[in-house]
């Protein structure tokens, strides 16, 4: 598997575009991802209990294991719009699909921005026609279409692997779980490997608890998370195989995860990438609850915006947690510097762990020494622009 | 029940001291407060696993039901110090309580501050000595008890309600679950009443479960969370019959409301209170569910901060709360306006709404409309200062 420098049109077949459609003031809010041949698909979605209506909608749209297309605004969530946002939501699949001419269930609506606010459905509209009018293989096109899904984000999230012979391409958004009365995290996958929905969604499932379900910037749970990968076996390599399969999985969990730091790196307010890799857990769960324990502590978050090495605050995360633990057997490391052993302070002076603190990516290991299971979790610190960017109203 | 004007010290036979011991640099930080009767006690301590040395110390002492005295140090936490930190605290009580003349068992000891570092023992030793030779009842001595357990609390947290014939004292300390390096929300509650082991444990146990145990700064549990209660029955009042105990129970529900509340409102950072009641709910755990989310939530919290009616952050609370529910039926209040009807907006003017978010308290009723259960809880916002008490290094 190699990681190659290209966007989502990439993949055999898949053409896209983004525009300004008038969602927001400026910038790009609305893009249309459109196969040339139906896909098997599958799709992981928010566990919110107030998900919004575009993802009440795709979830029975993508339950025969098909799409085709793509549609989604940024600037409305179309969350809590009651009835109303569920019609919007179908009336934009049907105008969108007739015009693109396949079936009504094959196109998958996505909405993300403030929530309550219904969708505009005459700029839909126009934005469905003029995008349909522009949609290209251009790299451009690719970098349109990751531009247009932003809300708060300050980098477009992209990254095209090519394995075997074929290629995976994914994009996603997200920042906080919610931007300035915005929603949201969205991640679109498309491959023109030939793939069979099962495996498909064992594949997605399983990259998504290794990937986005690891990351937390603020905690709070979007009422429009939806995760999608779209297969159209252009590329004529069949995923069959015990071999294929597994290899097909690596790529997408190495597609899922690098998405899902580039998400966590660029969480609101955030000037550093926190990873948490809890290693020598007694089993899986604890391992992984250790992990996103420590990521998710406010507490930890704000020390590592002041570069503060106050391993005190990691200690009382891995003891809340709810994992199984002795604390005398404890090892926590920031980079390669061990600053607890057995459970109590191991000596070094904070200068010489300031300095790992001082970096851009900041790596903490927790050794359990109870058994064999690891896990990793990322985050990102806590900053003035954080609350900045959540405290201040904007209509 | 009343509430009366007064501290600790106004329990019949209870008397204390907060000195300055020099565990902090400046302000009071040494407490020891006295009953010149062997107490009936209970206590509910940290559910962390890291439990600091003097939680695992007094989770022992306290099981035969009985207290008499209470030392508590601010400065250092005595956490995660290893079997010298189990040492420390053995040696305070040994010592303290043989000066005051009591069992060992019955002197029960806290520590709040900073993780990891060994307690200065010769410092310790000294401010046993100086505050036994201090201990009285007048009102000054109950202030500085109050006093000399705050971390970077900016103000003292006690109340004292007569009931009944008997007065329950309590004061707390708590402001984020850790100041800058340091830890802990404590509660010390002293009564004349004579009460059962028995109906204090119960009564406790009821008491924190609806007040500290509903209460929420930053989502972070401490290595030091202690509550303990102690009776001594010089009012000569016993709490023997059902009706008794029912009144007991509600005047110490009452005390440790107000004083979580107290702790809410001087979150670190804080600038507001937010209480969140559900109503309606479909079974009590649900309402517990949703009411602690809500005040849990960064996103509600910064709009708070920011005075921002985004309605849409609260809805997304209740639904990742994980309680049952249905949208079409929810109604959402802040203060007495009705904001969110039947799941969507109900055409509230934002200016209108913003008044609201001005106060000095916030309150925020949640309708779930699905039956007969309701549950409180009390956070604040989330401001700069949070971010910057927790970030800046301090030793």
């Amino acid at each position: 598997m190699k990681v190659v420098d290209a966007g989502i049109t990439k993949v055999k077949g898949v053409k896209g575009q983004g525009i300004h459609a008038g969602f927001k003031k400026e910038k790009l809010d609305f893009t249309i991802i459109y196969s040339e041949k139906l896909c098997n698909a599958a799709g992981v979605f928010t566990k919110n209990k107030a998900a919004a209506a575009p993802v009440l909608l795709d979830r029975k749209f993508i339950s025969d294991g098909k799409a085709q297309a793509i549609v989604c605004n940024s600037g409305f969530a179309n969350a809590c719009t009651g009835k109303k946002g569920i019609e919007d939501a179908i009336y934009t699949a049907e105008y969108a699909s007739r015009k693109l001419g396949i079936k009504k269930e094959d196109c998958l609506v996505f909405s993300t921005g403030k929530i309550g606010i219904p969708l505009p459905m005459e700029k839909m509209i126009n934005a469905i026609d003029k995008t349909i009018s522009l949609i290209d293989t251009s790299d451009e096109a690719s970098k349109n279409v990751a531009n247009a899904i932003m809300t708060t984000d300050l980098v477009s999230k992209e990254i095209t692997v090519e394995n075997e012979g074929y290629i995976i391409s994914g994009i996603a958004k997200g920042s906080g779980m919610i931007n300035p009365n915005m929603a949201t995290m969205l991640c679109f996958i498309f491959t023109d490997a030939e793939v069979d929905t099962d495996i498909l969604n064992d594949s997605l499932k399983s990259s998504v608890d290794k990937s986005f379900n690891r990351i937390s910037v603020d905690g709070d749970t979007s009422t429009n998370d939806s995760v999608v990968i779209l297969a159209n076996g252009l590329s004529n390599v069949k995923i069959n195989t015990e071999n294929k399969v597994e290899s097909f999985k690596s790529a997408l969990v190495h597609v899922c995860i690098e998405l899902a730091k580039k998400i966590a790196r660029d969480g609101e307010g955030a000037t550093k990438l926190i990873e948490c890799e809890c290693i020598g857990a007694k089993n899986q769960e604890d391992a992984d609850k250790i992990s996103k324990a420590v990521i998710s502590s406010s507490l930890v978050k704000s020390a590592i915006f002041g570069e503060d090495p106050n391993w005190g605050r990691i200690m009382a995360a891995v003891g809340y947690s709810g994992a199984e633990m002795n604390l005398e057997k404890i090892d926590v490391f920031i980079g390669d510097l061990k600053i607890v052993k057995n459970g109590v302070d191991a000596g070094i002076s904070k200068e010489e762990s300031r300095k790992e603190l001082q970096k851009d990516s900041v790596k903490i290991t927790i050794n359990m020494n109870l058994g064999d299971f690891s896990s990793k979790a990322w985050g990102c610190d806590l900053s003035y622009d954080y609350v900045k960017i959540n405290a201040q109203y904007h209509t």
